[in-house]
């Protein structure tokens, strides 16, 4: 008798490996630009921000500085300066994150403020910050330190944002998404940005690779805020629940409050609002989320944003980076950690 | 009957008048633009940064990046970003180390994370951080950029340095130079050095202006630190003895735990190294610092380097810029707060 199977399960899987396999060499030249910009002679500096960056298997965000300069021709390397530079930027946001959220876990290792204390992670964080723009410096394009100082600032303007904002249970869609623009999609616009405008492509082609950057990090946030909610720990190298236990306003906890009626309304103000929360609250909130559609609807919305990316790299004709920067669109929507 | 007066006091006493006539309308306009850079949508940002940029009295690093760069012949307005820039890169750093430090007090104000917390002054500073490297891109000039982000990383390792070596009863006074002049007199020397490369002097010319912001940066610290034992909160407007409280191994307190012999060894232990205070020890130690020529020491060390500030401004011939920064070194060295 043949399985019943979902839709998405009978494609082809999306796979990294094109997008990986084409941008190897580069990558192992970012990664020594990394490690040798992380050092420094006061010895808590490179061991607490080795244990961050090591903890990174993906560094999706040079990726795509590398991918966006290479499918609009670069040819030299001032794009692997400005992808390290994008990943230090990363870095120190996560180190400043971990502080503000007291996060307990980041990449599947305790979050550094726990082993170093804040105070180390805060001036680490600091730290990296001013080696990525050393690194731009020597990057030598005024234009690409334009975009990524500018995104540096929107990011900090974003995590304000969340961070007196987040806890509104009365907060808008539109609100919610506005922060995920500021916090994470405008650092996949940028490195995307960056990596074209350095390699002299035209204005119509950088903004579209901008675009491409952009929906891809709303889709990409998207499906980490729905992961939090149905996500494995072991895959996802954090807690899952740690925005419901902290009562953070996402997508799928908004429509989840929006659609489970009147009813449900005293448990939200406890557990959300008021946070205090018992031990099976979690889970029957994940079990509202299954019943209401509202991960689903997250899910969804988040494919539209990939949708859109792809769509935004159609002028760049028949070159390999093209296909593989649309397959990395769609693994940030299947993936399940 | 004659009063015996001390020497200094004997001269005329160190003004900055004429340094803040000839800049006052380059301050103006630099004023301007850092009311118009904190600005942003999120309002606990420019309501967080006006806090404590709104404190400070005499914006000693724009001026002299300013004076600088007019000294080297500046004509152009390049300058006045770069000089918005230090500023703002001076108030992030201020605002993540009070949360390092747990800092009560501040340019006469309650020290912002005491009112916004912890999580926005972390933030808030990223932020200005970053408009800084939005100020530079907006001045133009890449070698200032360039010395401005290494200033801004040596900072931060000076900042860890002292974070992790402070309560080390045995810190020679070499690594206690050694933090000062990464964590205070670097961004003087980048001050001065960014001002002239603007204006675009001689490298010999932004060399000596660099060595004069150093050696500046070395003498205010110097004094700052004797000042944590003998000034006034309501002239300083922190509290004095926070340094003595937190254990921080200054010169003064360094001088003074040679100087006093074994006798002593106990109580240091004790109320350094333990951090065991009474309400009497601080008194006890200022005390000690006066017996033992521990302050006057200090204040010493910091008139020579105020004389070599001076010396390193003696190529720039007949100028008026020249006398304000002479006067400059020596209001350094005198003030009582």
């Amino acid at each position: 008798m043949a399985v019943a199977t979902h839709p998405a399960v009978a494609e082809k899987p999306p796979s990294l490996d094109a997008l990986l396999t084409l941008a190897r060499p580069d990558m192992a030249a970012v990664d020594a630009l990394i490690k040798r910009h992380m050092d420094s002679p006061v010895p808590v500096i490179p061991a607490l921000a080795d244990h961050l960056i090591a903890g990174s298997a993906k560094r999706l965000r040079p990726l795509l500085t590398v991918a966006a300069a290479r499918l609009a021709g670069a040819r030299d390397e001032a794009c692997l300066k400005l992808a390290a530079a994008v990943e230090f930027i990363h870095t120190a946001t996560l180190l400043h994150d971990d502080v503000v959220d007291s996060s307990q876990l980041r990449r599947g290792r305790v979050a550094a403020h726990l082993i170093w204390g804040a105070p180390s992670s805060v001036l680490v964080g600091d730290f990296l910050f001013a080696r990525a723009f050393e690194l731009m410096v020597g990057a030598g394009s005024m234009p690409a330190l334009e975009i990524l100082a500018r995104a540096s600032r929107v990011i900090a303007e974003g995590e304000v944002l969340q961070l007196t904002r987040a806890h509104d249970l009365d907060l808008s869609q539109e609100v919610y998404l506005d922060i995920i623009k500021a916090k994470t999609a405008e650092l996949f616009a940028a490195a995307a940005e960056s990596g074209a405008v350095s390699a002299g492509a035209s204005p119509d082609r950088c903004r579209a690779l901008r675009k491409y950057g952009q929906d891809l990090g709303i889709a990409f946030q998207l499906v980490d805020d729905a992961l939090d909610y149905s996500g494995d720990s072991a895959d996802l190298g954090k807690n899952p629940g740690d925005d419901f236990r902290e009562g953070k306003a996402t997508l799928p906890l908004l429509l989840v409050m929006a659609r489970s009626g009147p009813a449900e309304r005293e448990f939200w103000i406890r557990t959300v609002d008021r946070r205090e929360q018992t031990a099976a609250d979690f889970a029957r909130t994940c079990e509202l989320m299954r019943a209401t559609g509202a991960l689903q609807s997250t899910l969804d919305l988040a494919a539209d944003y990939a949708t859109s990316a792809k769509a935004a790299l159609a002028d760049f004709g028949a070159n390999p980076w093209r296909p593989a920067l649309e397959d990395l669109a769609d693994f940030a929507v299947a993936r399940t950690a």
